[in-house]
């Protein structure tokens, strides 16, 4: 027996919409935003789509109006008003009012600007220009959605037996691996997992799964959406875009050099004492490391994004050491391309010298390796992000600490490893 | 194809919870709950269920263990940070702030009181003592639960093709209703039905439907988790166990008489210039009228609860000019028993003379009366309340207008009908 209705609204939707809430992105995009808006919001920037994984021709597979439709959609969608409520009322980092009444009174209108579409060689070509503090909110409903739609298109090609075991067996695996990050005794562990997951379905019962197993090791969640619905932590801080966009308002190699640090004192000016986690590796963590002022070892700690993260985590130990500051004090975060066996080593080789965090992203909420019924990789994670790539009309720039991972057009990456050196750099390939 | 897991949820659960938060409660019980708090905290109560539906021996068709389930479990919640952040939030009336950090931390660690249960006649005798502050949110959740339970039990007996129909009957009827309202003009409709709806699901429903068809002319719910949910203004003043409590308080008959006044001015100096909608038919609308102090007549309105709607709105208007207001800038609000018949009767009535108000209850959200598939009356409305009935040590009492609602035992009704009077009192059928 059949539910007419549900069978009728199941057969014939206008669209499924990728993007329900603009609070279904990443937390740390919410205090950049305010950090932007309040310095920076006029700069104009471009962000664009890139898809790392070339071999997967994302044009191809997806269809040009479906991703005009679920763009389309997201830019129809308002903060509700229980949304900037929740904003302007809960504590984050157990700090209340983090967020300006007048900051949350400009987003009650915000809505996500336009966007250029093209295709070029089987990719979409998907950039957001504008000022600053209107574009930087399409990174993570970018990646999302194309994320999304290409996991669709996979799942169309699997019956309903298939779908029933492709996902009895995600689910078994990602079981399995948190029951092992619990016999580990792993804490500190977050969910990095909004831009890349499988899908927003997936994501929250990846998070909830999660939170059941790990109990009070889970620490909490970036995507602002499942941490309002389901009363947990919103975790995040900062990120590149941030550097890069200042950097590209220096013209000299000094000012160049010394905008790494200044955005990180106009942060500390911003938020006070929270939130003091900084992302060194914008253009390498060696460099940026030796050329500190001494204030920047005085933060609560640092992200590992692009560095081995055990060269890393003992490169920041020794730092902070020689800088006469108290590793165990200090907490390094961890959020590069990150899985079980790689966490529990760390959390065994990190044990008592440092406080650990590990902000574990894709392969928390997106991996389906080996799960495709039929042995096909449709649906296997890939590597896509949404990254500023234009700024007060000049290229922006990211080098990071692995030779595979810049983004910028090849002479200003040249331009900017004379200024800041290749001290410490290293080639890894990028799964995630 | 079955979903298994689902499948076997669906046929183990060991119970499906009625009430899933504590905001599902009328939005009135706060206001009241706030006013208690602040002022007659420890005033020990007494709250009783009572079937006014004689007929329907709710303890024959209830399973006690499916009662004391339910109201075990709602005992067991809690209020959510994410509820308590709205609440603290959210704006009522246009009003920021309207309840105090104290009064929100102190519900931070609220829970239901425990409850008395035992079966006499084939009626559930159900009561809630302890402190007025304590037991009075058990007031909606009682009424909801055994509604549902009830319910629950004449579903049970249908096919699944007959719940089908049953539905597609009873939203047909409301859907038809809807747009006759439309048609007719009326505005200022509010939902009131959360104690006596089908349960929680057709609730929203409602809600939503009602939302659709009526756009601005509906102005909200009292239901406290669907207004967060879905962003609809949250409505409710004041009931009757303000008066009925505070009236116990009273030594002497002059006590008596004033102090169905001496709430009311407590409130507005609670409360300020706003939420002033008296409710004057707890001991008599006529003798309330017309021995109220003159400051009674500039409150923003009044609800009529028990007297036949157009004799109660015309009485209301004699006296607002005879006490020198304008009646055309005062609001009368209904809420007994409407039906779209009487709502509209009564919008035509009163045009361009009061505004007017409909608070919609039970016929809103529970009104299956000729949608039986098998035209059995299992899944009528009956008329169960949940009321004070002792305070301070005495029985509480309420007359009303209609001489079918009284609560108390004879004895006190006799002693308050000799002080009170029984100017403006009949006697009608009670239908919901």
């Amino acid at each position: 027996m059949l539910d007419l209705a549900t069978r009728a609204h199941n057969h014939s939707y206008r669209i499924d919409p990728v993007l329900r809430s603009l609070l279904d992105t990443d937390f740390y995009k919410f205090l950049m935003l305010q950090f932007i808006w309040l310095h920076y919001r006029e700069v104009p920037v471009t962000f664009s789509l890139i898809n790392r994984t070339a071999n997967v021709r994302l044009a191809d597979m997806i269809p040009e109006a479906d991703l005009r439709a679920q763009l389309d959609h997201a830019r129809t969608l308002r903060f509700t008003k229980s949304e900037l409520i929740w904003l302007a009322g809960n504590t984050f980092y157990g700090q209340s009012g983090m967020f300006r009444p007048d900051f949350l009174a400009w987003l009650a209108s915000y809505q996500l600007p336009s966007y250029q579409l093209a295709v070029k060689d089987g990719q979409y070509e998907l950039t957001f220009s504008g000022p600053w503090a209107e574009v930087t909110l399409w990174e993570i409903p970018a990646v999302a959605i194309v994320n999304t739609l290409r996991n669709r298109q996979g799942l169309y090609r699997l019956s309903r037996f298939e779908l029933d075991v492709l996902y009895s067996q995600a689910k078994t695996n990602l079981w399995r691996n948190l029951l092992q990050l619990r016999e580990a005794g792993l804490s500190g562990l977050a969910d990095f997992g909004t831009r890349r997951r499988h899908d927003y379905l997936y994501h929250e019962w990846a998070v909830l799964a999660t939170r059941d197993v790990l109990g009070t090791a889970f620490s909490g969640t970036s995507n602002v959406l499942l941490a309002m619905r389901h009363d947990i932590e919103a975790i995040g801080t900062n990120g590149h875009e941030l550097p890069m966009v200042v950097a590209t308002l220096a013209r000299t190699p000094e000012d160049l050099r010394a905008s790494q640090y200044e955005v990180l004192a106009r942060w500390q000016e911003t938020y006070g004492g929270h939130l003091l986690i900084s992302l060194p590796d914008t253009y390498g963590t060696t460099q940026f490391l030796t050329g500190a002022p001494d204030w920047v070892a005085d933060w609560t700690g640092l992200r590992i994004d692009s560095k081995e993260p055990v060269a890393g985590g003992e490169e920041a130990i020794t730092w902070w050491s020689m800088r006469g500051r108290d590793p165990r004090s200090k907490l390094i975060l961890f959020s590069d391309g990150l899985d079980t066996t790689t966490m529990i080593a760390l959390h065994h080789h990190f044990r008592g010298r440092v406080r650990t965090g590990f902000g574990w992203g894709t392969l928390l909420t997106n991996d389906f390796r080996g799960c495709h019924p039929r042995g096909a990789d449709d649906l296997d994670p890939i590597s896509l992000i949404c990254k500023v790539t234009e700024a007060n009309g000049r290229p922006a720039v990211k080098l990071s600490d692995n030779d595979a991972k810049p983004t910028g057009p090849p002479d200003e990456i040249e331009r900017y490893r004379a200024v800041f050196g290749r001290s410490g750099v290293t080639h890894r390939p990028v799964l995630v």
